[in-house]
Order: structure tokens, then sequence, then C-alpha cells
């Protein structure tokens, strides 16, 4: 038997504990799940015959070295800051390693050993970082190997409610981190390049300055920037390419809604408010607008944003029970961020029958013998129930898929890697479209980043 | 001859300087000017017969050490995070000390030494803080003393140009650090109190949320919120006041038209610019616009921020050159701030004849015997030419008196100190007359946080 440990027993472990138990018998493979609560990691497994669950704080030196130790391949499924104790581990004991999670500098800094002692440490091998690389790579390689040039490279991805599930009238609800879609954009400008111009978003325009796509058989969505398109140029090898834009998918109208939150203030996450536990939801709102002895919360809400009574905006908000005088916010010490997801998640939370979807989309322009072309390769994936999400597929297939190929000998490049080789890309994406991860192609004529059409 | 030394001969050492010099015969002074930069100590000093100028590295220990252990009492001048290593040498060599600046944790956390060995540090004694915390607590303490209890206490304070070199659309010109300027409002939120409710504003609304305030003789003003009101409520001792702003002054209508590089996010200091060496200030411009093959910078900008071609704002922006073809940025890696801050002062940078203004206005409400009331108090200081600016007459003349006043035993309190102070505050603000550093006090009709006179 060869034992694949896992560590991190989260949410998006499912899909790939469930790939790697159903292969495992055929492949003579061991699956260790690993977690701080043992019972999260004994319900991933469900009595599998090969398969164990242990409990493990990562920072315990003596249990991780020994789990580590005994395992033939280790997958770190823990969040982004804690895998470099266990990828020392990794490299004094040689085993590979896989990760779904962005290359640290720490981790970066590790591949000449990991490359001198023969080893594997894959990372950004779950969606996005990870599906979103190999899916462009594919057509990226492919277009320059037939001589072409790329012009133009725009990728969007988003997690969302599957259309069945989709009740509210901002159609969307939490399907992963609710702290992420609450402070989603902050920090630095948004950067990215448009027909050879460089462009900065403030996070106050973010989500007035969205871009629209069309998803065939799913409709018409939009797109906010992301922070930092511009690295991508040096990871694809797309250094001279005068159109580069990566943003996040979602239905059409929401940015616009969202774009109220911004404007009050209330997705800030950097003070605290004072007497938070004792506030209403109304409470809440107003201490955003002006004092007024006589105006009503509403009212003031509506002149200060310039948002007309039947906009739909308006209703979108009143959906959200932001200006009820009995809803409680009872969070003590709570910044505007903490307390806009709690008044969200009252509305944004999954029924138990939900189901999720993730959308990704990519737009390559290019020009070969003359003559500017341009691929669009879509994909969509629905979530099973809440167990096997499309989130939880979409990341945890790609890792396992990776991880029994490296351990197989299929994936045999060393060093701290991403998954933008076509050695590495080609079988798993392949694979992936058994389990109904498949992008769909087309070409369409070739229009650069202009929008409007303007010729 | 007692030597005072005077660390940092910046621009706002003049008045200071003036003050010493020409009491120093009468008071038996000899002033001693440090700076890294002699030849600006010596300028200041003008070959004085009781003056000296020397060159000091503040960080230099043994010339740091020496120029203190010289000195009969210490004012430094320097940036605010520069004086704790002086403060420890005076601490050391019993040496009574005055600053300008906020008191850091650093500082403050001297105060039990500095009183055990009978000493005075007083800091924020220049203009705000300074003849703010002076003025405010004269008033307050007033109030309090005969019986009344604080109900409303707005305070702000404004750096302007003087009517007479008011030339300009913005009817602003830079006449302290332009940096200041360009990131005024940047981080979190402002914080205030008013009847009862707190209120928060993010950056993004700051410049749309002034207040109006009217200054006997030069019109209207507005004010927008400073950072954190609500550290003065333990300050000033109006713990369970419902109502506590503080503000910054502008003329009427910059607020509105600096929203503009707001929203563009021209005054982010947090990255830098791609190729800003090489860039127009169209180019600049542009970078925070879409992109489009055929529309204008202008019309892109007049769209996405919704001017009309008849709105004062585009004759604001037109006079500052933002659309120029010719000007060119010329300063490598800069970031937003650093690039605005360029163009601004093409317009903004005062001519040679040019004067600069200081307004403070304070608001007082309360109730004495069931009745409410409300004082204003205004002060309107003019420069009198470059060197003798307002600025450096209200942040100077302070320090200088403090300092003259600590030396010859008229302000005895020792430890880390402010001058909220009876025995402080009183005898400064009194000779401060003399230099025309004058408050006017009216009784109005007491009116609470109700700016639209709502009953």
């Amino acid at each position: 038997m060869r034992n694949i440990l896992i560590i991190g027993a989260g949410r998006s472990a499912s899909s790939l504990i469930r790939y790697l138990l159903d292969k495992s018998s055929e492949e003579n493979l061991h699956i260790i799940v690993a977690d701080m609560n043992k019972s999260a990691a004994e319900e991933k497994i469900n009595n599998h015959k090969n398969a164990s669950a242990i409990s493990l704080n990562v920072f315990d030196e003596k249990d991780r070295r020994a789990a580590i130790k005994n395992a033939a391949i280790v997958i770190s499924m823990l969040p982004a800051r804690f895998h470099l104790e266990v990828a020392k581990d990794c490299l004094e004991f040689g085993k590979n390693m896989v990760t779904a999670s962005y290359v640290s500098k720490e981790m970066k800094a590790l591949n000449n050993d990991v490359k001198s002692k023969g080893l594997t440490f894959m990372n950004e091998i779950g969606l996005d970082p990870g599906v979103d690389h190999m899916s462009a790579m594919q057509v990226i390689d492919r277009i320059r190997d037939n001589g072409g040039k790329m012009l133009l490279f725009e990728s969007f991805t988003g997690g969302l409610v599957a259309p069945e599930s989709d009740t509210n009238l901002w159609n969307y609800k939490f399907t992963w981190n609710p702290r992420n879609v609450v402070v989603a954009g902050q920090g630095s400008a948004s950067k990215f390049i448009q027909e050879g111009k460089y462009k900065y978003i403030p996070y106050q325009k973010l989500f007035r300055r969205t871009e629209f796509l069309n998803i065939d058989g799913y409709g018409r969505f939009e797109g906010y920037a992301n922070r930092d398109s511009l690295k991508y140029r040096t990871i694809y090898g797309l250094n001279d390419i005068p159109t580069l834009y990566r943003g996040t998918i979602r239905k059409v109208g929401f940015s616009r809604a969202w774009n109220v939150f911004v404007q009050l203030g209330m997705t800030d996450d950097s003070y605290q408010i004072e007497d938070s536990e004792n506030m209403t939801y109304r409470d809440f709102t107003n201490s955003f607008l002006a004092y007024n002895p006589t105006d009503s919360v509403e009212l003031k809400l509506r002149h200060y944003l310039k948002i007309d009574q039947d906009d739909i905006i308006w209703d979108k908000l009143m959906e959200l029970n932001i200006f009820s005088k009995t809803k409680k916010v009872d969070l003590e010490n709570a910044t505007p961020a903490q307390i806009l997801q709690k008044i969200l998640m009252d509305s944004w939370t999954l029924e138990e029958d939900d189901k999720d979807m993730i959308v990704m989309c990519h737009k390559f322009g290019y020009e070969y013998k003359g003559e500017k072309r341009q691929i669009e390769s879509q994909m969509v994936v629905l979530g099973d129930d809440q167990t096997y999400t499309a989130m939880a597929k979409t990341v945890g297939l790609p890792v396992a898929i990776a991880t029994l190929k490296i351990l197989n000998g299929e994936i045999t490049k060393t060093g701290v890697l991403i998954p933008i080789d076509k050695k590495v890309y080609e079988p798993i994406l392949r694979e992936l479209e058994d389990y109904g991860v498949v992008f769909t192609e087309k070409e369409v004529p070739y229009l650069g980043y202009n929008p409007e059409n303007v010729s």
C-alpha cells in the first residue's frame, strides 16, 4: 500500500478524498486524512477500508514529522501560510508534495533544494489558481506552437450559485468564504493593460467598471477586475501582450448594487464600530449617513447615493433588511466588514438543497499569418450537493489527479512547480473531462479590447 | 547667557527664532540653531549677536549629546519620529524640552521619569496641535467653571492662501507640505459623533460630506472631517458630549472638485505607475479611464464622473492642465499621489509675493441653568511674507513663548505635557494676542448639530 497523506479535511477536500478513495483499491493506495478536528477527517473517509483519519496539529513538530515520514506523497490543503513547515519536512524526508495555493516567496526559495533532491512540489493546482493556468496555457501554447502571436488574453472566473438555486435579487449566495467576498478588491488599485495602455481602477470605482461576458447556455455575466493582472505576463510568457485582464464573475447587476456598500464604507475591515453589539441593522446603516433630526434612514441613503425608488438596487437593499429596527448586530467590537458579512449571511447562506456553480471564461486574441483571430474558451461546472460542490470538485480534483500522476511517475518534472507545462496540464485536463470539468472552445471574430465594437 | 538649543531650522522655525532673538538681549539668551544643513541655520539667525548656528545630525550621538548638555532648554522642530532621541538626552541631562508634535506612545512612556526629575516636556504646542488645544480649553474650562454642561464641540482649522493672493479657481495654494494635502484623509474612515450618533465617513465619500462655516469678514468656508475626532473626548474631558467633530477648512467648492482626484484614484500612494517617467499629464489621466479606441480623454472623464461641461469643476480641472499632451511627468517609478502632487505644484505653488492665511473656528454648545447656549470663536492670521508666514507664526510663536516661560519659571508643571492646563494656556494665549493671534468670540443661538435648521 502507498500512503497518501492529506493534511486538512476542510470543505475543499471532499472531492479530492473521494477521487483517491475511489482509486485506492486498483492503485493500491492508503489514504490518511489528517486534521486538527479528527471527526472532520473521519466524516470524510466514512469508514473506507483503504483510509484512516488522524488528529494532527501541523505545529506539533513531532506528530507532523512522523506523519510525513510515513507518507509516499503529501497533499497540504491547509491555508497557504501553513504550507512551509510541511514543505521543509517533505524536503528532508524526500517526499513529493501537492498544494492548491499560490507559491509563496518562501516556498519558491526551496526550488533548488527540491530539484537537487529530485522532488516535485506541485502548487497552484486547484481552480484559481490551477484550472485557470492549465486551460489557459493549453490554448496559449497551441497558438504559439502553430506560429501565432498572442495579442489579447482575458480570463474570468466566478464561484456562483447554480441557476436552479438562484432565488434572490442579487443572483448570489455564499458558496465559499464569505469574508473574501466582503473584502474583495480592497488594498491596492486593480492593474491591467488594454491595447498597450496600462489601466488602474481604485477600489471606490472597481464595481462600476465591469466588463460583460456571455456564457453559452447561461446568459450574460459581468466581471470586475482582479487586483494584479500584470503578474500573469511573466507567468504565462506574455511579456509584450497589449491586452491582459483577469476578472471575477458575477451575474449582471451584482456589482452596481455592491457598490452601495463600498460607497457607504460598510466593507471596511480596518476599524471597529463603537458599541456594535447593541446596534440594530438600521443603526449600522445610519452610522454611515449624515445626522439629521427628522429624515428617515431610508431617504437619507437614497438621497446620498442618488438611488431612485424604482431602481432595482433599492429592492436589493430592502431584501437584505439593512433598515431593520429589530435585527441586532450582536457582535462585539466588530468592524463594518464583519457586520456586513453577518447581514449578508442572513440572506445569502445556501439552503440545504442549493447547488453552486463555477464559471470560467478565457478570451485569446492572436495574429496568425497576418490575420487577427480570437478564441473563446468556457467552462461551467455545477455542484452535485453541498458536499461535492462545484468548488470542491474544481479545486480538489486537479489536486487529486496531479497527486496520483506524480506518485505513478507520469509527472516527473522536479522543483517547486505550477501547472503551466504541457506535460503536466495535458494529462490532467484530459482526465478532468471525465469528471465534467470541460472547456468548450469556439472561434469568434477578433475584436481586440473594444467592448462597444467601435470601428 | 542662557542657551536655547533649537534643533531643526525648517520653514516652521522662522517666527520662533525671530521671537527668541528679539527677546535675547533683555532676557539674556543665546540662541543656538542646529540643523543638518548649517547654512539654513545661518540664514535664520542672520548674524545676530546673540545667536550661533551649528551643523547637527541628530543621529550622531556624540554631537547631539554635547549640544543638549550645553543648553538650558531644548526645542525640537524635527519631524515627530526624531524627537525621542532628543528627549532621552534631555532626561539624562536634566533639560526641559518643547515640541510642536503629537505626543507619541514612546514620549508618553517617559512621563514618570520626566516628572521625577522635575522636568517639563511640553508638546503639541504649535498650531494644530497647539493653538487649537489652548483656545478650545480656555472656553471649555470657562463654561464648566461657570456650571455649564458641554453639549457640542466642533473645531475647524485650515492653512489657506490669503484673500489677496487667492488667484486660482480652487482658491487654494500649497502653503505647507504638499504631500500631506494630496494624501489627506487616507487610511481609516473618519469618525465623529453628532447628537449621540456615531458617524463614519469612508475616504471615497469624505470630500462629499463637508460642513459649511462662516468666518466673519472672510465669507463662507467648508470643512471635511478629520480622521479621529473621538480621541478628543478623553483629551478635553468631554467623555459624554453628544456632538464632537473636528475638520479641515477649505474654501467652498474645493472638496467637490478634489473628489474628482479621489474617485479617479490619483491620490493613491500605495503603488507605482508603470513607465511613469515617460508619461504626459494626459497619459496619466487616461490611465484611470477605460480604454476606448476613439473617445477623447476629456469626454471619457466627463462621462465617467458625470461632469457637465458648464460645471465649475471642469474649469478647475482644465486650469491644472491634466489633459496636457506636452507636459511630462518626468518622475521615475512614481505613485499616483507623487504625480498628482507634481501636477498640482505647477499651479498651486506660491508666487514670490503671495501670502498665506490660517483660519481656526470653534463652536461650543452648552447648557447653563436649563438653557442651551452656543459660543463661536474664530481666529484668522495672515502671513507677512514667505518667511514669516501665518503658518510659521501660529506654529512657532506658541513654541517660543512656552519655551521662554518654562525657562523663566512661569510654567512649572512637570511631566510630558500638552497645553490644556489653564496655568499653561492662559499666559501663552494672552501673549499670542500681541502677535496678532487673536480669537474673536460671539454668542449665537444654540442649534445643536442641525445644519439645515430643521425644527
